[in-house]
């Protein structure tokens, strides 16, 4: 096993330590991916990598990945399965091999029938789950990390700049939204963080709206575009919102309501702040405004190898953010069957406060198309 | 409910009712879509629908989804909850609601943290893996799922010959694979149906490489395409394996070997054969060329909404697969440290015979590049 990941995967017996269990499990994603250096599909196929907090790590592995595990320089037990004979006594094997009573999964990452092949293997076996403890390793980004999460931010910015000058009135949120897809490529993306929103109108009123085909854009409508480029198997998060040709009144209180709100995000971000008082402060200046009826979400989320990371950042999580910590500010105003607004930077909190990781303007933008 | 919800739902509650269980449980993914029509995401938010075997459907839905979840024309109870709560509550107001004893969930689908949830919230809950029962429902295609992967494949086979044009000697594998991705954006993806693989030389030996940023790819490498796009929420999947500028006699005599498996599956189906006798047929070629050390895989899976799905083609499987199904052909023979060949085909089987969807050519092709 090389230094690098001996040194990586005892973190990860550090946690079945202070979870107080005999061994965490990790299945392909983002945690396994950091853990070994490689990334792996699991579609079908159990594929569990268990490191004991005593001893050596083993793995279940496919057969057909062997191949490719082989570059992982992994020297643990392997117990490998063929698609024909299945896993089950595979599953077996590193059951008697490891000899655990307790083990920690990945609770959102794991699915259910990896976890009854566990059960079935050993069915005296206590699986918690230790989702937060594990994924918590991933908080705190490497400098490298955060070079990946800007190259993938700089893709996406770029691509939203080169799409929003070819919107006409007339066009389909959908022939919008593939335009956005192909300037991420071409601007560089390894892969999509999600499916884009690209929602205008009574659409964007939905925080995960899809964009339509039978909706052609017109003059006064909002406009959202939620998106992302996944780069180096970091995903970046960005929104902005603008106005089409025009904005009435109400729009524009809103967006400033959402823009303040944002801002607030920002001022009271350094490291030892909570995930409760950010979103307290930009919730805050929402639930001031006359537009208080119009929130439909907290404030944000961790940012990495996964859209949606710890730290969530919401009231009643009091759990202090370290420098270092990536997390979205995103916040918004829904009006039913009107128009929807959301502002969404990433932010990178460092000792004296934080930085901006998004750099796209925001200040309210009405678009000629 | 609208008349098309009631009908679609109610196949759900047949497979509860099969399976002995008082329900169903779906959770946002491909069965999710096809149940409501409508296709949601998860992330780290619960979100369940419920169907009992007798009686109305129920919901659990994040709070900020409501707006989308009214789309959907449901009229079941809806329990919903907000970030800032947790959805403790929701689930016990949905376990109390529902008073049932036993659940089938989606093994592949469903994960730890929401089996958890229901477990909490009513621990004497006997809660099953009817995986293969709820996604058999999708193995049968309406003839507008076919065409839906009519596109997917047309798009995918347009994007590959454009790909293949632009091949030079000394390009490195990812970018020939970033190639091929803004060709399939260009021409009409809504998303990929995976990571491509794109792997020349040794790395085409491993079944599911990834594209390297420092080979060039050099006169006589085997290329592999493993990709497809993504359309209208149906999922191509195509491989085809090239040869650059010339070919060694033992890769033609392996591409030659993969090539006679792959007809070999056509030559068995139709409606009533099992995915045995497909694989038996398709794998039995290449035990019987000197190449049967390179072998690494079952013959394919089901292809649909999801890439990988029922019915795995593979010995022991003895299910008989009815007209409407499709399914990957994808021999392949993996020669470690040399190269690897695979030809991957997606067949639709009818009562007759069998119609292959794609129709890229798959002769031995040598590119000039």
């Amino acid at each position: 096993m090389t230094d690098d990941l001996t040194q990586s995967l005892a973190a990860y017996a550090d946690v079945a330590t202070r979870l107080e269990v005999d061994a965490v499990a990790l299945v392909p994603g983002p945690n396994f991916t950091r853990a070994i250096g490689y990334s792996f599909m699991s579609h079908e196929r159990p594929f569990v990598l268990v490191i004991p907090a005593e001893g050596k790590p083993a793995a279940l592995v496919p057969n057909l990945e062997l191949a490719s595990w082989g570059l992982v320089g992994f020297d643990g037990a392997v117990f490998d399965w063929r698609d024909q004979d299945g896993y089950e006594v595979a599953f077996a094997a590193l059951s008697k091999h490891l000899n655990i009573a307790s083990l920690a999964v990945e609770g959102q990452v794991m699915r259910v029938f990896v976890h009854h092949a566990l059960k079935r293997a050993q069915p005296d076996l206590t699986i918690i789950d230790g989702e937060r403890e594990i994924s918590a390793l991933r908080m705190i980004k490497t400098d490298a990390e955060v070079a990946a999460l800007k190259d993938a931010i700089e893709i996406s910015e770029r691509a939203l700049s080169r799409t929003i000058e070819t919107i006409r009135l007339g066009q389909s949120e959908k022939q919008i939204e593939q335009m956005l897809v192909q300037m991420l490529f071409a601007e560089g993306a390894d892969d999509l963080s999600f499916a884009p929103i690209v929602a205008a109108g009574d659409n964007s009123a939905r925080p995960h709206a899809h964009a339509r085909e039978n909706y052609a854009v017109q003059a006064g409508d909002a406009l959202l575009f939620d998106f992302g480029a996944r780069k180096h198997g970091f995903a970046a998060d960005i929104t902005r919102t603008f106005f089409l040709r025009e904005v009435s009144d109400e729009g524009r209180a809103v967006y400033e309501t959402v823009l303040a709100a944002n801002l607030a995000g920002f001022d009271v971000t350094r490291a030892g702040v909570t995930a409760h008082e950010i979103d307290d402060a930009v919730t805050g200046v929402l639930e001031a405004s006359p537009y208080a009826d119009r929130i439909r979400t907290k404030t944000g989320h961790g940012l990495g190898r996964e859209v949606h990371e710890a730290p969530y950042i919401m009231r009643g999580n009091h759990m202090t953010l370290p420098a270092g910590t990536v997390y979205t500010n995103e916040p918004g105003l829904y009006g039913d069957g009107k128009f929807g607004v959301r502002i969404e930077d990433d932010i990178l909190i460092t000792e004296e406060g934080c930085v901006s990781l998004t750099s796209f303007p925001k200040e309210l933008t009405v678009l000629p198309c």
